[in-house]
């Protein structure tokens, strides 16, 4: 059995604690600077504040005690917000540059940079110290799990995906399970698009529910799904194009980094809530209001599709009125557009 | 404006009405000998019986008026159930031989015959008179559409499809208008293999809600969508495999006809539900009591499917455990298998 080093104790990566607890691994969650409160509730033996859950066999670490928490870790993941990965870089550097070790991306998002849109596990191993960076190929992990159902042990699947098969092949032997199916997806650039983008088209997809109740509608089946459907295929056919542009491939969208976690992200979470919000009317400041502080990464990531689009245009990568859908939730989300889903522009 | 029969009065029939009542047409809606108390309400200015609302501005007649409604009719479209479809062909024999005219089918489904699967656009067309046959190439509709939400206007996204571009432009020209947002697909098997197939696999991921309330769990967004969501990605995967086999393109899975129906036919219906019962253990024959007498389409095409898949495997066209979860369906729709679905077996 080994030793594992969780770094970020939000949802996602306590979450991921669960099938490797049940593995028979040591355990060590160790909070970000911003984890503090949650790793004071994990030693105090509470349930983990935004899992509103207790997380059974894990050795709760403040970032403080990070270096204890890493000295004889066999392996290391990163569940760390977007914004942190950078921060994570530095505080693993001299860590990982003494002790190579396999090391999972459970971070999602894209970065704008030098014309190219880039995944976080290459952000990342850039950012590493050579001696590191170069013994180091970090694996990610993408599709369909929300955190809460994982603690409780709902059969999920997903895939590990990375440039070394042999890094995915040793995280997937630590953590796949009875309820926690890992598939290999070598297509890394196509896999982590798509975890990032699906934030951005659940956002889309959530307009549905507010367009509908503004115009009065109840919940039901007869509701507005049919225009949430034309969303979401469209979403899948952008996610196919950008993935294309960005170097990977497009049948990466159709399994679990895409069709799977557009699915569960449109039905489980507060993306989805966001995007009703704004197809009931409001101005984008009331609907940032109504979320009270949480996390909207489908901002952080249009805001770098924004300027992936400005680039791609400029280079005549894509063509002019290409990605509509894609063009019409950045105007929504960064310029304050009204909603108004360009239907009769979708299509291959 | 054109004159436009609809034949089939149940739900999508009658709401292909509100779209080409909107644009001016004078429409017929006739009823199949099964319609009878629908035709009748409509006559009397009730609401559907089915859709639960009126159904404006159509015309009705009852099946022993058909001759009547089509004698000067410019298009017809098929709306009956798919064992409706044979009747259909031998009703509208004389008339389309007569003055052949632009047909869409509404109807879905799938027959094995002779080795192969076939779409109902060839099967009705193989079962008019040779006049007629020659001169008529059906269109297809497929795409996410609830019944009772295009009724009420909501903006729905759907492709016509078939082997005419000429006959899909003409339908295409008659219906479209600013919430029918009609879009022209041309491989006619793959879009009606899937829209045959969502029926199915929305059994399967209904599967999901049932298995959890059988664990003692309620709804809410920490429910069993990592289930579910992994069961719709490995639906998708499966759809363009048999839609390969079929003869039609794996990419005409991904957008409406694909990807855009399963998600609206997992929200919005009684496929779903069905699957529910069978999750949560209730034997076949159960869960087949508590729909109440509902047309099950998802038994139908799986036992279309069952002969398929022995076809398939005697030929050599499909490996032995392809299609894992298709399979799984049909054990459990038509031989009484507890769900038990074979995660581990998924992927590409």
């Amino acid at each position: 059995m080994a030793v594992i080093a969780i770094v970020g104790a939000g949802m996602m990566g306590s979450a991921l604690s669960t099938p490797l607890v049940d593995n028979g691994h040591e355990v060590r969650l160790v909070g970000s600077p911003l984890d503090h409160e949650i790793v004071r509730a994990l030693k105090a033996g509470e349930a983990h504040p935004k899992l509103r859950a207790p997380v059974p066999g894990v050795r709760p670490y403040f970032v403080e005690e990070l270096s204890a928490a890493l000295r004889d870790a066999d392996a290391v993941a990163l569940g760390v917000s977007s914004a942190g990965v950078s921060w994570a870089a530095s505080a693993l550097a001299s860590e990982l540059s003494r002790a190579p070790r396999p090391v999972l991306m459970i971070s999602k998002g894209l970065v704008w940079r030098e014309s190219k849109l880039h995944v976080l596990p290459d952000v990342f191993q850039a950012s590493l110290p050579p001696a590191a960076a170069e013994q180091i190929s970090p694996v990610g992990v993408a599709g369909p799990c929300i955190a809460g159902e994982l603690l409780r042990r709902v059969p999920t699947s997903i895939v590990f995906t990375g440039r070394s098969p042999q890094a995915c092949d040793a995280w997937r032997a630590l953590a796949r399970g009875p309820y926690y199916f890992v598939h290999h997806e070598p297509d890394v650039v196509g896999a982590e698009t798509c975890a990032a983008l699906k934030n951005a088209f659940a956002m889309g997809v959530g307009f549905g529910a507010g367009v509908h109740e503004a115009r009065g509608g109840g919940s039901g089946s007869v509701a507005y799904h049919n225009y949430e459907s034309g969303v979401f295929a469209q979403a899948i056919l952008e996610m196919q194009r950008v993935v294309e542009l960005c170097g990977g491939e497009a049948r990466t969208a159709v399994g679990l980094p895409g069709t799977g976690d557009l699915t569960v992200t449109c039905n489980g979470g507060r993306t989805g809530r966001f995007g009703k919000w704004l197809g009931l009317g409001l101005s984008l400041d009331q609907a940032i209001e109504k979320m009270e502080g949480a996390t909207l990464e489908c901002l952080e990531v249009l805001r770098e599709l924004d300027l992936a689009l400005d680039g791609w245009d400029m280079s005549r990568a894509t063509e002019p009125g290409e990605l509509p859908l894609l063009r019409h939730l950045t105007d929504v989300a960064l310029r304050g557009a009204s909603v108004a889903v360009p239907f009769e522009r979708f299509g291959r």
